[in-house]
């Protein structure tokens, strides 16, 4: 008997990197377990993981919306109805009902396109949002959004033939996947300078080297509100790309979760790549996809999310509802998150005070934190950050001594590695480096998420480190 | 702008084929919303999805086991507690209080690998069943097993080079997986004869075939109780299989997502590979998978389950722990669910004595169901059933008429698709025919579950229908 070795496995497998939950994010649980011991020597209380759009995890303890939680609890046991009446929003009790009579269990597989109302309700979400019609026949639920897009992905990849264009910097979903399914990942640079806005030109260099080497793309990926870059796209950037699509025969991929995390609608506004397409009548094949586990719900536990087919065929929306069959369904939990998401309580409902109360709370802390971080950050000697108007991230951008590069280099690290690790290991703030988003060769940065609650500390403690790292490697 | 069309799109993945949801399954949904017309026609009030091991969904409706549930609606809204106390068991107020405790809120994305805690319950859980240690480290949560099947294969193969024995017939997870990530499926035929027991010469020839066409065998599928066939293995039978695959340096891949349904676990007890790997103490690597679908749970729709490594290296387990961690992890809800099936109440709990009647009915039901049907089926004119010991289903073989062999053809039909096509259109009952499985050229059968609560109108139903298609063809 050969034991089995990593030689043996898929090769593309031993590829993919995602830095999000990588090396740094390890080590924090490391750090974690140790903090439980009386003698650890650390020099702090807690572990902040700031590397993960993950509101409602332990210290950070973004609350849940009450009428999401009331409707799902009912749904868990539905006897418990009649314990809570009265004493409930009445308006919970029909919406449980309401899904009750449609799914019937949630211990069941539901359809694997996901449940049909629930479908329907998607649509008419979109319809409302856009003022477009959408087909439930065109919306298949998901566990989350990772899930949709690695079906995508997997579908339109011929392997070491197909190229997607992905931005730099990107969500490393991106990447990763490509690697999983031997895609050619295609990137092409936002600029920073333009507050990390999307340049054509750029994509117009990724297609020619593209054509040079052989590699067919096939697609193009976009994030919108951005993620790690907190960008928004302006309708005429969108118009632009759209064309572009059209011209080389693109399938859009719009990554549209955090569609919902506006910090300055009024100046930055958000539109739907499918309003768009519609507007310009264009014909381009465009997945949109969105995720309850980001916006203010944050149910990212729950494992929720959709995605809508816009000009795709009847033929090629078969193949994909071939292969969400073979892995069955979505979470059940994750489609009544999805429901309560596009359904939120209306203003004559008594769910809606409370609802009011806790989603705006949840919106003026975000933008609030993200504001605050950003000025901050911005103050400090070799660091320079856009400030966010959307989504859930800061991506700040550093100039770090020669020495610390150098360092670095020693110990087989990138510079932001090193940077990250250090930050780790001093305050316990876990980010993540901006080599494991893309970024231009020479350049650092580091992605962070505006999460926390107690951001006064938490941003001194960032000041305090970097301040000492700038001394420790002589660029004070 | 040229159209996105089928053959754009990875040829991998139109080669993928999933019986259990395909071409029947989507006809019983048409006709599901057929019936709801007034107007429909249609011989038969309801349509019975007898497809798809789903014992909760309309229809069926096998209840839930109250203690889970009541576990969970706590979970999704901790202020129920209050609300409960001194009505429900104390002991799920407990449980659910220390899940709580640990994991926070379920709306969090917990650790890739699922929630430690109930890592460590899964591994006790292994340990009391097998007498022989289980690492909480070795334990991957999933989405249900059919995600870690996913997990596995796609880790494992090497695209059109690595070869997986697979049963036939077999549960066609795996034919769809190979499909989709290229790899080679490597057939092994089970002997109905004797119970659809497993043969090591087949799997010889099997080895010998893919020494011929240069193919690498990698890993070896082994379904026990088995899907769709319910047999069981015993003990020297599966010592055989484990000494073959350290002769042959395969990775054993152990579905074993039936292991609590066992209708006569007094001849037909089920043995884990875990225990006979560890009792031989067999260096072979092992997977080894579980879920919350099946046994007497039923929590499908939760997707929740779980895999053990055995003899894997931390390298290898690192990979998968990567891989794990790009999707982000499974479900809280069945995490929440596993913690559950791995830790029932005890005899001396306040939940005993009703999850005990709870459990019991439904073994007993199952039980009963599948031995009458057994029975009846075996009664008919060209229908053999093997009585199965186990899981959820029946596979009777049918001899079919020439003339309806013929029929079939005309239309390019296999005969058992044009036997269940018809059964469905005449009954409303929704099987999957033997052809979706694999089986042996020439040989016909279908796959049912004994899942439907009204077994003698039920089975009244497959009996005339059976004795008029013999009629329409000749055959009686």
């Amino acid at each position: 008997m050969r034991p089995l070795t990593v030689s043996d496995l898929n090769p593309a497998i031993l590829k993919v990197q995602y830095a999000v939950r990588g090396e740094l994010a390890i080590k924090a649980e490391e750090l974690r377990e140790k903090l439980q011991t009386d003698s650890h020597g650390l020099p702090f209380k807690k572990v902040i993981s700031s590397n993960i759009g993950n509101p409602q995890q332990k210290g950070l303890d973004q609350p849940y919306l009450t009428f999401t939680r009331q409707v799902a609890a009912l749904m868990e046991y539905p006897p418990l109805a009649e314990l809570v009446k009265g004493k409930w929003p009445q308006d919970v009790l029909d919406r449980a009902k309401e899904l009750q009579e449609e799914i019937g269990s949630i211990g069941a597989y539901s359809h694997s396109k996901g449940v049909p109302l629930i479908r329907k309700h998607v649509a008419q979400f979109i319809q409302e949002r856009d003022g477009y019609p959408s087909d439930p026949e065109d919306i298949f639920l998901t566990a989350g959004a990772s899930a949709g897009v690695s079906l995508i992905l997997n579908v339109l990849i011929t392997p070491n033939v197909t190229g997607v264009l992905i931005p730099i910097p990107q969500y490393p979903l991106y990447t990763a996947t490509l690697a999983q399914y031997s895609g050619v990942a295609l990137p092409y640079h936002l600029s920073e300078p333009e507050g990390w806005s999307t340049s054509l030109d750029e994509i117009q260099s990724a297609l020619a080297k593209a054509e040079k080497e052989g590699v067919k793309p096939r697609a193009l990926v976009v994030i919108n509100p951005g993620n790690p870059t907190g960008a928004i796209l302006d309708k005429s950037t969108m118009q632009n790309l759209v064309k572009l699509c059209e011209e080389h025969s693109l399938v859009l991929l719009a990554d549209e979760v955090y569609q919902a995390n506006l910090h300055r609608p009024d100046t930055h506004p958000f539109h739907s790549f499918k309003q768009v397409v519609r507007e310009m009548k264009s014909p381009i094949p465009l997945f949109s996809f969105h995720s309850i586990s980001k916006g203010v719900k944050g149910e990212c536990g729950r494992r929720g999310g959709y995605f809508e087919c816009t000009n795709i065929s009847d033929e090629v929306r078969a193949l994909l509802y071939k292969m969400a069959s073979v892995s069955l369904c979505p979470p059940l939990s994750g489609q009544i998150g999805v429901d309560c998401l596009v359904r939120p309580p209306r203003p004559n409902d008594p769910s809606y005070p409370l609802w009011k109360r806790e989603t705006d709370t949840i919106h003026d802390a975000l933008r609030q934190r993200t504001q605050l971080m950003a000025q901050r950050l911005n103050a400090l000697p070799g660091v320079s950050c856009v400030d966010s108007p959307g989504a859930l991230y800061l991506y700040p951008k550093l100039e770090l001594p020669d020495k610390a590069v150098e360092e670095a280099r020693k110990l087989g690290k990138q510079p932001d590695e090193l940077y990250a690790l250090q930050l780790l290991e001093e305050t316990g703030i876990c980010v993540v480096p901006g080599s494991g988003f893309g970024q231009k060769d020479g350049e650092h940065h580091y992605r962070l998420t505006c999460l926390c609650p107690g951001v006064e500390e938490y941003v001194s403690a960032l000041e305090n480190f970097h301040l000492k790292f700038l001394e420790k490697y002589g660029g004070l």
